[in-house]
C-alpha cells in the first residue's frame, strides 16, 4: 500500500520556520503522510508564478496525490479557501487564480471553513495544510464545505493565443529560473516558424544547443508551448522580455 | 506503525553536498528514518534566526519527532553538543543558544560525546546527525552522555518584555522572509493598542489586508506575539527595524 | 523492508515547477520511492560544482541508494545519458564530467536510450528521472543500454596534486557556501604545514575556531582534503581565491 502524498508549493521562503510549522501541522493531522516539496521559493505573493509552477508539476504525479498551494497575499481577508478536484487531480489552495492552469472544464470546488482557532495570518498552517492532510487520507471532497460554481472561481488575466493569417500572438506567462520566456501557445512536436521581435527574427529549433552559445532560439518547451531561450544564458534579459508581454510567432 | 521522523534545520545552504552528506549519514545509521526539511537556508552562523525558526516549527510536529539543528559556528571548539528533552519534545543541537525558545522550565539535557572518528569541521554529519537518528529510533536519552544542569545551558541575550503603566516594551527577536518584525511580547487573541515608533503610531489589526497596500500594521502573529508588518512589503525595511530593537506597545 | 531511495541533485532552482515535475515523473514510475533532496541550487549548468557536491554526499548514503544528477547544459544534444555503477554505488547522470569524483577505477556505465516521447529540453523529467526510478526499484543495470568503456567517460580537467620536494601543489576544486576553498590534496589526520599564498603563510589548524575571528586558516576539511577557511567569513573573498587556482602547501 502506498502512503498518501501531499505536494507543497509556497512562497514561505526557506529561512524561517513557516515551512516546518506547515509540515508539522500536516503530520500531526496524518502521521503517515508523505510530503513532497515542489517549491517554497515562489516570489512573495506571486500568484501567477505559483500557478505556472503548479501546472508544470501536478500533471506528472500519480492521480491520488493532493497538491497544496499556499501563495496567499490575501490571507485572513474574504478570499475563499478551496478544496478542488479538477482534471482528475486534487488541489487545496486559496481562490486567487493560483489554480488557473489546472482548473480545466469542470472543476468541482468547495469553500473551506475557517476554524475559530486559526491564526488570521497563517492559514497555511491552520487551514490549508490540515485540509490537504485530511483530503489525502481519504476524507470526501464534498464534506469540505459549500460548493463553489466553476464560473465563480478566480482566474488569471492572461489573454488566450490568437491567430491572424499565418501569425499567432502569444502571451509570456512565465519567466523561469534559467531565463526562459514561456508562452501559452501550444505547439505540435513538428511545429516550425520564427518568433518576430522588434527588429529581429528568432528561429525555431529543437533544443538549446542547436544554436551557438548565447544565441536566442525559439523552441517547443517542456510543457509543449512556445518558449524563447538563449543557449547558456537568460533569454528574458537578452531580449528584454517580461511576463505579460505579447510576442508574435509566424508559422513556418 | 509510523516511521521515526527527524526534522532538519541548518545553515548549510543548498548548493553544496553538506545537506546530502548529513542525510546520508543519518540514513546509514537508521534506513527507516523519515527526514523532514525545515530549512537549510539559515544565514551562516545565525544562531538567533535558527532558534526562532525552531520555535515556530517544532511545536506543530507530533511529539515523537526529533528536531535536529546544526547551526554551529563553534564546531570543533569546546562548546557542548546536546541531546535534550524539553516541553515533551526531543532535540539534538549545539549548546549555543539555538534551543533558547524551546527549553522551557525543566529541560533534560545530555552532553554528546565526540567520536574519535568525527571530522573536527563537520559535527553535523559525524556527531549530531547520527545522534538524532539513534534518538529517533528509540535509544534512551540518558544513554547519550553526561547530564547538563538546566542553568548551565546557553541562552540568547534577549530582554524579556516589560510593562510600565499602560505600555509594554518588547524586543524584536526575528525579522522573517516577508520582512515582518516579530517581537517576544505574547498577546491575547483580542489584544488592542498601538505600536509607538519615532514620530508615528502603528494601529493594531487582525490581518495584513486590514490596512491599505504598503501601510504598516501591528498584529498578533502566527506565534501569538506582537508583530509589525506591511501589507505586501517589508515592514523591517519600511520602518527601519532590526532584530534586537526595542519597540513600545501601548495597550488599547 | 526499506523502501528504495533516490537522491536528487539538480540546477533546477526552486522557484519553478521543474523539481516537482521530476519528482512526479519518478513517483508515477515507482510510487514507493523515497526521494531525498541533496540540492536543486547548483549554479545553472555548473557541472564542476555538482560533481563536488555529489562526491561529498553520495559516499555517506547506504549503498543501495541511487544518486540522480541533472545538471545538463547539453540537454538534447549528442552528449550521452548514463546509468552507472562505480565504487559500489549507483548513479544516473549526463556524461559531462559530473561523475568525475565518484567514477573510481572500474566504473560500469551504460548509455541510456532516449524515448521518442521525451521532450528534447527536459531529459531530467523524461529520461534521467524515470531511469533512476527503475534502477532503484530493481531493474538490472545492464538492461539500461549499451556499455560505455570507462576511458570514454567525460572527466573534469582538474590537475592532480603534485609533489616537489617538501611542497605540494593542489588545485582548488570547489568554493562552498561558507566561502571555504577546497582542494584535491588528500591529507592524513595529523598533517601539519602551511599554505603559501602571495606574500603570506596560512597556518594549518584543526578547526575554524582555532584561529581568531576573520583570520585565515588551513585545515583538513570534511572530505579529508586541504581546505582554506576564515573563521566566520569567506576565505575565497578574503584571500581572492577561485575554483581552478593552484595553491602551494609546504609540509610541516
Amino acid at each position: 500500500v502506498t502512503r498518501p502524498v501531499v505536494t507543497l508549493l509556497t512562497d514561505f521562503g526557506s529561512r524561517d520556520g513557516y515551512v516546518g510549522a506547515l509540515k508539522g501541522a500536516m503530520l500531526s493531522q496524518a502521521p503517515e503522510l508523505r510530503l513532497v516539496d515542489v517549491s517554497h521559493q515562489i516570489e512573495r505573493g506571486d500568484v501567477a508564478a505559483a500557478a505556472w509552477a503548479l501546472a508544470q508539476a501536478a500533471p506528472h504525479f500519480p492521480p491520488h496525490c493532493v497538491h497544496l498551494v499556499v501563495v496567499d497575499p490575501g490571507v485572513g481577508s474574504a478570499r475563499r479557501a478551496l478544496a478542488c478536484r479538477a482534471g482528475g487531480r486534487l488541489y487545496v489552495a486559496p481562490d486567487n487564480g493560483v489554480l488557473h492552469w489546472v482548473l480545466g472544464d469542470a472543476p468541482e470546488a468547495y469553500a473551506l471553513a475557517e476554524p475559530d482557532s486559526a491564526s488570521p495570518v497563517f492559514h497555511g498552517r491552520d487551514v490549508f495544510g490540515p485540509a490537504a492532510a485530511r483530503l489525502a487520507t481519504g476524507s470526501l471532497l464534498a464534506r469540505f464545505g459549500s460548493r463553489v460554481a466553476a464560473e465563480e472561481l478566480v482566474r488569471l488575466p492572461f489573454a488566450d493565443p490568437e491567430r491572424r493569417g499565418d501569425c499567432w500572438s502569444a502571451t509570456v506567462v512565465h519567466v523561469d529560473h534559467f531565463g526562459n520566456a514561456i508562452t501559452n501557445l501550444e505547439l505540435e512536436p513538428d511545429a516550425a516558424g520564427v518568433v518576430v521581435l522588434t527588429g529581429r527574427e528568432v528561429p525555431m529549433r529543437r533544443t538549446y544547443s542547436d544554436v551557438e552559445r548565447g544565441a536566442p532560439v525559439a523552441l517547443r518547451g517542456s510543457s509543449n508551448t512556445l518558449e524563447l531561450s538563449c543557449n547558456g544564458s537568460s533569454a528574458a534579459v537578452a531580449l528584454g522580455i517580461e511576463r505579460g508581454d505579447v510576442i508574435v510567432f509566424r508559422l513556418g
